[in-house]
């Protein structure tokens, strides 16, 4: 199937929140029949349920004719906190678990290719790119970019700051025309346009996807293990997070509408599929649903309980962990995850 | 000649202001006949006739048994704002500039390895180590490190923080056992003692020289030409700098006495040779001084009058550069310190 440049552009332009620039996309769209997109990930905490979300829209960029870059970067993991010392095998837990969400989401790996940071960023000219746009962005500017990203505190490590110089030299270096990244990248993503020019490379379009809120609050943490589902929770762990979750009934704006919306409807919707929600017919009896909005609409009018939603979207969400296998994650968990002292 | 382990001691310690530590050298030279010094230079502003200090020090330490490196930081000059575009230019002038004043000072050039920054400095390893450090030394402490010796102004750039980073490393890239620096350098050869074991590395011994005086003021200032006698300044010029500088009859808190003591008469008393005052008979005649506390002496008691002073100190100078190759290093400026814009 041939789709036209706006289908294109619909694709990729599809759960986004921000395409810096709409028009230069348009362009790269008219200019190149199979650009190149890249999703990175820093190897640091545990890749949550809500890494579903970025590595399905990848799919809409291959639909749209891109060839589609994950990059692991295991040394921005470690400018970010991750210890030296087990830094491959926090490596090896990421690339495994971002395969085991590729492959519950039924992608062909063959399109995919996976790209580890320390494999091209210690290169001679990657270097002496790091330090030429070090000697031309300011202090402020680095940490300014960095600050949403990066781990910062009270007394910064320069590492932070050297972080968002290597993002934007990756989008050189993996040979890119996008770089697609949650809206907490906004700055960095910024600061690459502004800086790569200084090393005398164009600058990229810049993808955003929104960012989806934790069970229990507007962000996730790691220090609370119940504000995110775990990629290797079974299903007891699955239905008690779902259901202690912050979901108030007519109020949309929670964790668990947001992931029913980017993640399982994008994925019901091009299946063809329906979410169903079960319950007593003394409370309305069974109801389908084709698209998130209608599921929304009925949830602000209070027609769809909390409780009767959760059940479902906890059932959806099994289904999709079901393909993951957590023995294997577990197993490389224990090395990846292990406490220094 | 054989030189007991306290003379080694002794030569090393002569003319410096410091050394970090006095017990580890010790050991050092107990330990090694033959032990690895480095003294390296940014290639920034021009190199003056103080450079003469710091190089005339490395014989010095070659005859205490030191294998002697010269480190001509290209790549730390970039991060201290010299042009990425003529970087090279500005290699080659110091290459040069150095060269011509280890041979007016009569330097075996054979026993002296010069190495260039960015020829080890862009390698894997090198770069691994640099992120390493990066990711444990805080952006305060690379910041008070480097303030010293990197310009920063209200805004500074990343790079100058970087740079102390590098000066560590390069320690233990040169494999030396020593850096040689000046006292401006104590923040960073004290951040390198600090963070070098960070990486896994053995801290080295700091040896520091002092800072010579400006010849108008406390500081040379690479804005202000009458502050520094240039390599390729011809008689006159030198003549007319001397004359006009700072020293007042009585005081020897100056830039022409302090080259006096470290430079001239150091050279002098190792070659058993006099510094000549020439004056007039009515001025108390010609009076030849073979160590410096002499000539302070007088100088302190007024017995030696600033104006003939300065004549035989200009003498000296214009003998000392001499032997410089003003016409290629002019040559070679031309491109090194062309303006860009």
């Amino acid at each position: 199937m041939i789709l036209s440049n706006e289908e294109r552009f619909k694709l990729v332009k599809r759960n986004t929140s921000e395409i810096v620039s709409e028009e230069e996309l348009m362009n790269l769209l008219k200019k190149k029949k199979n650009p190149v997109v890249y999703w990175g990930t820093a190897v640091t905490g545990k890749p949550s349920l809500a890494y579903f979300f970025p590595i399905l829209k990848l799919s809409d960029f291959s639909k749209a004719g891109f060839k589609v870059k994950i990059l692991l970067a295991d040394l921005h993991g470690a400018l970010d906190g991750t210890p030296w010392l087990i830094l491959e095998h926090r490596y090896d837990y990421y690339k495994e678990a971002i395969t085991q969400i590729l492959k519950a989401l039924g992608t062909d790996l063959k399109k995919i290719e996976f790209v580890k940071g320390s494999e091209f960023q210690l290169g001679h000219e990657y270097m002496y790119d790091v330090l030429k746009i070090a000697s031309m962005a300011s202090v402020h500017d680095c940490k300014k970019a960095a600050s949403e990203v990066v781990k910062m505190g009270d007394n910064p490590m320069l590492g932070g700051l050297i972080y968002p110089i290597m993002q934007a030299l990756d989008e050189q270096y993996l040979g890119v025309d996008i770089q697609f990244g949650g809206l907490d990248q906004r700055k960095i993503l910024m600061f690459a346009r502004e800086n790569l020019p200084k090393a005398g490379y164009d600058r990229r379009v810049e993808v955003m996807n929104p960012m989806i809120q934790g069970l229990i609050g507007k962000k996730m943490s790691s220090s609370d293990p119940k504000s995110k589902i775990d990629l290797t929770d079974d299903e007891k762990t699955i239905k008690d997070k779902v259901n202690y979750s912050y979901c108030m009934e007519g109020n949309s704006d929670c964790g668990i509408m947001e992931f029913l919306k980017y993640v399982i409807m994008t994925i019901k919707s091009d299946n063809k599929e329906k979410f169903s929600v079960e319950r007593a017919d003394k409370f309305g009896g069974n109801v389908d649903y084709s698209n998130y909005n209608d599921i929304e609409k009925d949830f602000l009018e209070k027609k769809l309980h909390p409780m009767d939603l959760k059940n479902a979207v906890a059932k959806e969400i099994i289904l999709l962990l079901d393909k993951v296998d957590k023995k294997k994650l577990n197993e490389l968990a224990k090395k990846a995850y292990t406490t220094l002292n």
